[in-house]
């Protein structure tokens, strides 16, 4: 297969990419690389990627950052962020991935433990993942030409510890390469409108 | 209590208001309200009603359409405008809300079945319903003074089948009293960061 990763030098982007390329052809997409350049905050940025990159048998996302602050001081500009951050972006993608993608082909979306579990300071955050898992079900039910979705639900990664792990007090990391293994069993399996909870 | 219904005057809201108003003060709120207007995409609009309205125990919100539309024609602009329409007004007011309502307040907000039911059309509103629910979740537990936060989960109301009973065929229908009940429950009970399901 084909696979378009955004966010592929992120921490869990590289270990999906480690993952994947054994066995399908990994195109690495993100901010930072000059080859395959993307800004999910911007609609124009993400269909020329996929318009570069011709025939795409899977997109796969693991890019963006919600808003972490402070309910009590959490202004509305600031959940706006957030939500440009990490689930607009992903939204685009995928809204604008089933028209190019190949038939039979296949979304995978990121979102994360917090909604499902509380943590201090993620109220937007757990708004995020909420609208991605909403999405997702619902999508999946709409997709054109056999396309499906999916999202993953990582637990904090292991590699993710030193930069967020302050926000995750009392979690289990998680190896990236069973984080990693979900994204496979997206892209790889048959199943559709998942919510693969990695924990 | 002084209670605020914003979205006084809709399907919901009309039955929310005669449920509340035999034992509280109810202000009624909405666009069409002279007396308590407001637009809840203008953040500027919403703090105005708040000052004005003084001292409040409980806000309710009941307010915001969702887009409706086939997810393959669906443009990352009109899902934008569906998260305006019924998320970004709710959480505005509940983060707004939190720094003037009494101690030992409540923040009462709406999602809907769409999201843990599937129905066609209806991706932005399953996205939109999640992202509330995660919030409240969360939110419910940095919330200061006391105050409490719930969502009520309506399912498709008697009075709102002529308008919106396409997009829900093979639903049951619940009667108006049944859903204001709930509201009540979070408003005058004790609970937080709760999910009240009416099916």
């Amino acid at each position: 297969m084909n696979i378009l990763i955004i966010g592929a030098t992120g921490d869990i982007g590289r270990s999906i990419h480690k993952e994947l390329e054994t066995r399908h052809v990994v195109i690495a997409a993100s901010r930072n690389t000059p080859s395959a350049s993307v800004n999910l905050l911007d609609t124009a940025s993400i269909q020329q990627l996929l318009e570069r990159n011709g025939s795409i048998d899977a997109l796969v996302i693991a890019a963006g950052e919600p808003h972490f602050g402070p309910l009590e001081r959490m202004s509305p500009a600031q959940f706006r962020q957030g939500l440009e951050g990490k689930l607009l972006g992903q939204i685009d993608a995928a809204l604008i991935a089933q028209q190019s993608l190949k038939d039979q082909g296949s979304i995978t979306l990121t979102s994360g433990i917090i909604g499902e579990s509380v943590v201090r300071y993620g109220a937007c955050a757990s708004a995020v993942n909420g609208a991605l898992e909403g999405f997702v079900r619902a999508a999946a039910c709409e997709m054109p030409r056999g396309i499906r979705i999916n999202v993953i639900s990582p637990g904090l990664v292991e590699s993710s510890v030193e930069k967020i792990g302050q926000y995750f007090s009392g979690f289990d990391p998680i190896p990236n390469s069973r984080v990693a293994a979900a994204y496979a069993r997206s892209v790889e399996g048959i199943e559709t409108g998942q919510i693969y909870r990695v924990r």
